[in-house]
C-alpha cells in the first residue's frame, strides 16, 4: 500500500515569508508550488524549486485566483474563460522554472477558493481541467473525489488523483466541513495521523455529523501554512510508515 | 534585401484597451506580446495570439518590469536575480499560450524601462539574456545594437536581432534621443518611412545633433501605442516595398 | 421638479484611458470618482478632480473591490470587515485630493460588483454604510431603492439617495435585469431619454417582463464607460430640461 | 533631555505577517504605519491603529513606492507628479482610519527607497513635502538631516524632525553606509544602545570610515522588520532612560 503526502509550498511573497518549507519538505513526497497570483513571486518560485529538487520531491503547479491580499481564499466570480486563461498562465510561468531546473511538471492542484469553487461548479472545474489538458494532457489533476472537479477532468480524459485531508473534518455527504464550523480542523497531530491511516488503509473516516464516510485517498494534503504543519506531517508520516504504507508520489 | 517590421501588442489590460492591433497586424511581420507585468492579462494574451495567428505574424515575448500603473516605463532598481526571474516567469507564461496555439516562440524583446536599462547596464542585460538562454537557447533576443544588451547576449552565445527605430530620433553616438527631448519623435508618417528606407538600404540615419549615424536594422520597431501607429506602419511598409525591400520576420 | 445626473469618472489607470470625461462632465451634475481599487490611480484622481472642479460638478467617492483586471465587476467573497476597511481606505484616499482641491465629499456610491452585492447582501451593505458613517455621517450614500443597501444605510441613520438607471432594463420586481440578459441595456439615446423622463416625472418605467414598475429617482446614472455615454447624457439632459426638470446635484 | 523612538509598523499584508508590533509598541513612542503601497492593507491598518491607540503611541503615515513584491525598497523612477500623488493618496487613506479612531496624524515619514531617493534628489523631496503641506501644513516630516528631504521641507515652511539610526553605520560625510556594505548594520543591542545614547547626549557617532560624525537626533529609528527589533528597542530604551533621557514623541 502507498500514498502521496502533498503540501502547498512557495507561498512567500517578496519580503514576506510563509511556511516552513525547509523543515516540511523532507517529510512529504510532493509539493504544490504557488504561481504568483495568490502567493509566490518569480524569485520565490526559483528558490522553492531548488529546495524541492534537493529534497527529491515531485513538483506540481498550484494556481489560484488573482487575489494577493486575500491569499486566493475568497471566491471570485471569474468567468470560465478567465479561469482557463488564469490557470494556463500560471502553469506556464511555473513550467519555465521547472524546465530550467530540469524537473517535470508532476501535477496541477488548484488553490483555495479556486479549488473550492471547482468542487461545486462544473464550469469552473471544466475550465481548469481544459487548461491543464491543453497545456499537457499527461499531467494529472489533483481533485476532491466525487465532485465536478473530478468528473469534468475525467470527461476530458485527464487523469485525476483523489485527495483526502486528514486535518479537516468531513461531513456525512463526503464534503469538507466549512472552515470556521465546529470540527472543521483537526489540530492534534496524533489525531490527524490516526485519521490519515484510517483514510488510506480503511478508505473511510468519521464525519463531523456522525457516522463513517467513505474516503478515497491517493494523496493526503498537509496544510503548509498551518503553524503545526511540520509536526502534523511528521506524525502522519510516522503513522503511515508504521502501518506499512509507503509514502511516495504517484 | 529584407527587414522585419515589429510592434508591441497585447498591451490592453482587463477592461482597458490599448493599441489598434487588428489594423496594425496586417502591416507588420512580427509582434512582441505583453506578458502581464507592465500590460497584458491572461485573456488578452490568448486573444492577441489568436489574432497574430490569423494574420500569420511571428510572435515574441515582451517582458517588462512589474509596474502596471507606470506601464513598465519607469526604471526600477531590480537586482539581476529579480530581473532573471521576472523575465523567465513572463516568457514561460506567454509560452503556455503559444504552446496551446501551436505557435513557436519567435523571439524575446524586453519592454520599456527594462529594455532601456539593459542598453546601459550589463548586469541587467546579462540577466535578461541568461533567462532567455536558459529557457530556450535557440530563441533570439531583439537588441539595440552596440549596447550591453547586444554584447551580453552574444557573450552567452544567444543570437541577437539588431533593432532600429524609424520614429525615434538618434543622437550622434548612436543612442536614441531621450523621450521628451527635441527631435525624439518623428510624427510624420512620410518622414518615418523615408528614415526606415535610409536605415535599411543605406545603414544610416540623420542624428538630431547633426551628421549621419550608422544604423544596423534587422528589425524596425513601430510603436503600437502611438495613435498614428497604423498610418506610420502603412507608410513604412509601402516605402520599403517600393524600394524592393521584402518585409518578413527573421 | 429636479434630478441629479451622475456618471462614474476617473476610470483610467496609468497609461490606459477610459471614458470621455471631458465631453461628459458638462452634461451631468455629479460624478463618482474611482479610488484606485478597481480603476483610478493617484494622478488620475488628481486630474479628474481638477476637471470636475472646472465644470462645477459635485464629487463623490466610488469605491470598488480590489480587482483591477476585472474592473471591480466580479463578485468577491470579501468579509464584512474587509469591505468596511476597503471602503474606508478608498474614501480616505480620495478625500485627501478633495481636501487639497477644496472640494467637499458630496456622496459615496459603491462600484460594480460591490454595489450589486450590497443590493442583495445586508452584511455587505451594512459594512459599506458603516464605513461612510464612521468617516463622515453627513455624507449620503447612493443606493438602489428597496434593497439592503438602502435599508441598512437608513438603519444607521445615514441619508440615502435613490438611484435609477435609464439605460438599464428593470424586471417587474424592481431589480435591474442582469447584464447579458435580453433587454438589460437600452442603447438608443432617445429611448433612454424617454425612460429618464418617465422615471423622474411619473416615477415608473416599463419592465422587461411586462407591466410598469415603480421607480424612485433622485439621481439618474449615465454609464460613463459606455461608448455612447456622451450621446445618451445629452439626450437625457435635453429631454429632462424640455419637461421642466432641473438637473442639479442633491 | 528627551528623544522620540520610532519604528515602522503595520507592515503585514493580508495573510503575510511581518514584525512583532505587539512586543515592540510598549518600548517606543511613535510608529510609522505602512499605507498599502509597499506593505499594509486596509484591515492591517485598522488593527495597527487599534494597537497603537491602546499603547498610547503617536501615529504617522509611512508612504512608499507602489512595489509590494519589492517592499518599497527598490528605487523607482517615478516623476515628481507621481510621487506627489502617491504620497497624498497614502496619507489620505491612512488618515481616514485615524479619523475614525480619533487619533491625530502625528507625522509623515517616507519609506525605504522613497526616503532614500528623497535624501539625494531635491525634486522627489519637494514632491513629498508638498503633498504633506497641502494635506496639512501642521504635520511634521521626518527627515535625514542635511539632505534635500530636510531642506526642501523647510523651504516649504514644513516643520521637520531630524532622524538618526542607532542600528545603522554612518560614513564620515554624515550619510548612512549603504545596505550591504561593511558596518552598515549594528546587530548587537548593547552597541546600538551605546550609539543611541551617544547620538542623543553628545550629538555624534563613530563613522564606519573613521572619526566622529555629528548627528542630530530628535527621533531614533528602530527597524521593526529586524528579527532583533524588540531586543534592540528594549536595550536602547533602557540605556536612554538610565542617562536621564525621556522617551516621548515630539
Amino acid at each position: 500500500m502507498r500514498v502521496d503526502l502533498n503540501a502547498d509550498a512557495g507561498e512567500s511573497f517578496g519580503n514576506w515569508k510563509l511556511g516552513r518549507d525547509e523543515a516540511l519538505f523532507p517529510l512529504i513526497s510532493s509539493v504544490n508550488v504557488a504561481c504568483g497570483f495568490h502567493a509566490g513571486d518569480p524569485l520565490t518560485i526559483k528558490h522553492t524549486l531548488a529546495l524541492a529538487q534537493k529534497t527529491g520531491l515531485a513538483v506540481g503547479a498550484h494556481p489560484g485566483f488573482p487575489d494577493l491580499v486575500g491569499f486566493g481564499r475568497r471566491e471570485l466570480a471569474a468567468t470560465p474563460d478567465e479561469v482557463y486563461a488564469d490557470v494556463l498562465y500560471q502553469v506556464g510561468a511555473l513550467s519555465a522554472f521547472l524546465k530550467v531546473a530540469g524537473i517535470p511538471l508532476h501535477h496541477v492542484k488548484p488553490h483555495g477558493a479556486l479549488y473550492n469553487r471547482a468542487t461545486k461548479d462544473p464550469q469552473t472545474a471544466r475550465a481548469i481541467a481544459q487548461a491543464v489538458k491543453d497545456f499537457d494532457p499527461r499531467v494529472p489533476l489533483v481533485v476532491l473525489p466525487a465532485t465536478p472537479l473530478e468528473s469534468e477532468a475525467q470527461e476530458l480524459g485527464l487523469s485525476t488523483v483523489a485527495e483526502a485531508f486528514p486535518e479537516r473534518g468531513y461531513s456525512r455527504d463526503g464534503r469538507l466541513a466549512p472552515r470556521g464550523s465546529a470540527g472543521a480542523w483537526i489540530h492534534d497531530p496524533a489525531e490527524a495521523a490516526r485519521r490519515a491511516v484510517q483514510m488510506v488503509v480503511k478508505g473511510q473516516v468519521e464525519a463531523v455529523d456522525g457516522g463513517l464516510v467513505p474516503v478515497r485517498a491517493q494523496t493526503l494534503c498537509i496544510h503548509g501554512d498551518n503553524p503545526q504543519a511540520v509536526e502534523i506531517a511528521a506524525a502522519v508520516r510516522e503513522a503511515l510508515l508504521a502501518e506499512g504504507v509507503a509514502i511516495q508520489s504517484y
